[in-house]
């Protein structure tokens, strides 16, 4: 345990509906989540003293802050990495509230990733007379086609293929399992289409081995989510659910989604060495936890989390997946709120929500008596997670 | 006192040279810097476990992690807003320290901002087909031709000359004192040329009513400041330094650069908020403090920083620059180092790193028995400021 375990909690999220085409800016869609999340903690503006998102969020703290009337802030936080960024910035926060930097920080996540840019349609540095070390590292991949995250995805997932002979079917069924929560989830796009294992295999190849339904939506949406101390998060509107733990994590050889060059790919030392964190922080071990959201941007990076996590071996996902332990009624109940796979693409913002959700016992496919969520970030990249847990 | 206070120091400081063409890779100059910075403080690459600089530094921590031998790191963070998130990098490091997320934290920013992309040639987002907030703030200001930092200050600094009966020779002077501070600090660009007020008022119009010479350089170079526990810098190469406060602020109605809306803009209330919370949190005023490190972008931003920070009363920072309390015998010496008009522009890290110098006692002009240093980062943004302290 570390000084931020156990001190902060989150008491208020919001969110946007999740849709392909929000008609509207994606600062309305920050603006809208951050009012929502203040709301559902009984809070007003004037209350929040933080803000943190995602460097790569098109809506800055002081415009948020600006339309919502907000006083003034003593912290506005960015995480990088992209979705691996997701936990890390609620960690922020938590460090701010136990530092006692700040009293209320939001947290919060906004795009059209759907009608606005679409990452899947091939990323790159914008050409520039003055390349860094991150336009150096594209130079190496980008010319060989690995200019889509999928992409980049394909080339492990065939290797953990080729290592533990896992097939194109144990990924499916990962999808089959989100689309099947999201389709009793009022809330997810997805809600009343569940899918079957022949959909999965018929669906189009993307990256191969990766089929189109092995990748997550892409979404307009914006979700956020309020972090207080859990001393004041007792007094609030909502039942508090404590941050138990946080933490982020590099290691070796980490590249953003290239990270080929390591004796073995197949297993994620940063997503080990979070792992580690968050068992370490919280106390706890997998056997603890009774739900699991995990950042679902592609079925094997799911798949490798499960080993990473510590909830099987090394080759062993395809068996727990198949056991039925993930589906609502099994040990470890997988995305309920059906993930990015089903609900949202929200760049895992929306799986922190279900976290929450699941902890107040107003989820909509709610798991008995859940007490410990595990919540992920993107992994491929530095990657991030929280423990969250009911407060006592 | 909040729980920040006083729990960290800084134990390393590192920089490569300041010139106008470094010859080498951005990367090359964070290496290096983040390099110097642990040696310095007697550690190893292995005994670091964050990193943390500015979204827009071109050099990601795990590039930076990948060419020193880093083993993990469980903290790779980062700040916004530009120059105005220096000290707030160092901010994120106490932060992590104070919580246990981390051991030992290097900050760094690394640029070749003269022989590669330039600042003051005109800057604005990148054509977008999906503009975002910040594209928008820009449509209404750039097509005026406020596509400079220097044009977005100007218009305040008219204000302030209008409103207080300051002149351009008022500002000159401010430039004069950094030259004259730089002229003996070989480390500096203008090491060995000061400079006169009438070279001030000869210098050419860059931005009426700024001069060049109101103007900070454009350089090439790299710094980094590595942060750990104050318990494990007393036991470290170096004498430490305690960060006695570390603080960032926004506030109503902020903008990136054009907070023109406000009723009054010659005082600017987030930096009012950040002096505020550093004096709060060390416990200190102003009359504590033995040596100024102002960021100076422009001159007529050193001057309000001046009267935000409470130096002297709203207007009367000409007097108090004229008076010659601001000089290396004076009450306050301003950046002795010469600061960005004089010593090198490093986005204000290396007023960071002659912070620290002015209280190991080893600053080229050093201030005799310097106990507290202000240090403060870029305004007219979202701000940042340390109060750094000998360890009692």
């Amino acid at each position: 345990m570390n000084a931020l375990s156990g001190h902060a909690a989150i008491a208020g999220i919001g969110a946007t509906r999740f849709s392909k085409d929000s008609g509207v800016s994606e600062l309305h869609l920050a603006v809208k989540a951050v009012a929502d999340a203040i709301k559902d903690a009984g809070l007003s503006p004037k209350d929040v003293d933080g803000l943190v998102t995602f460097d790569i969020d098109s809506s800055p703290h002081t415009e948020v802050a600006n339309n919502l009337g907000f006083d003034r802030l003593s912290f506005v936080g960015v995480t990088k990495y992209g979705g691996g960024g997701g936990c890390a910035t609620v960690q922020l926060a938590a460090m701010a509230v136990a530092t006692g930097v700040c009293q209320a920080v939001v947290c919060y996540r906004a795009f059209n990733e759907r009608s606005g840019h679409r990452f899947g349609t091939g990323e790159g540095p914008p050409p520039s007379p003055t390349p860094g070390a991150a336009e150096v590292n594209w130079s190496w991949t980008a010319p060989h086609g690995l200019v889509t995250p999928a992409a980049t995805v394909a080339l492990v997932a065939r290797r953990y293929m080729h290592e533990y002979g896992a097939t194109s079917e144990d990924f499916g069924r990962i999808s089959v399992l989100a689309r099947a929560h999201a389709a009793t989830n009022p809330k997810a796009w997805f809600y009343g289409r569940p899918i079957t294992l022949a959909d999965h295999q018929a669906s189009r190849m993307i990256a191969d081995p990766l089929r189109l339904l092995d990748c997550c939506q892409e979404s307009d949406g914006g979700v956020a989510i309020l972090v207080t101390s859990l001393e004041r998060a007792r007094d609030l509107e909502q039942k508090p659910v404590a941050i138990e733990a946080a933490a982020q994590g590099s290691a070796k050889e980490q590249q953003m989604m290239t990270s080929y060059y390591r004796d073995r790919i197949t297993s994620q030392p940063e997503v080990k060495f979070v792992a580690e964190q968050v068992w370490k922080q919280s106390g706890l071990t997998h056997q603890d936890i009774d739900a699991l959201v995990l950042y679902d941007h592609f079925t094997p990076y799911v798949m490798m989390q499960l080993e990473d996590y510590g909830f099987c071996g090394a080759g062993e996902g395809p068996g727990l997946v198949a056991s039925g332990a993930l589906g609502l009624d099994g040990q470890w109940p997988l995305n309920p709120h059906g993930g990015q796979l089903g609900e949202a693409y929200i760049h895992g913002f929306n799986g922190i929500a279900e976290g929450v959700r699941q902890l107040r016992g107003t989820a909509a496919n709610q798991i008995k008596e859940a007490k410990h969520v595990l919540v992920t970030s993107g992994n491929g990249i530095p990657t991030s997670a929280l423990v969250l847990g009911q407060a006592n």
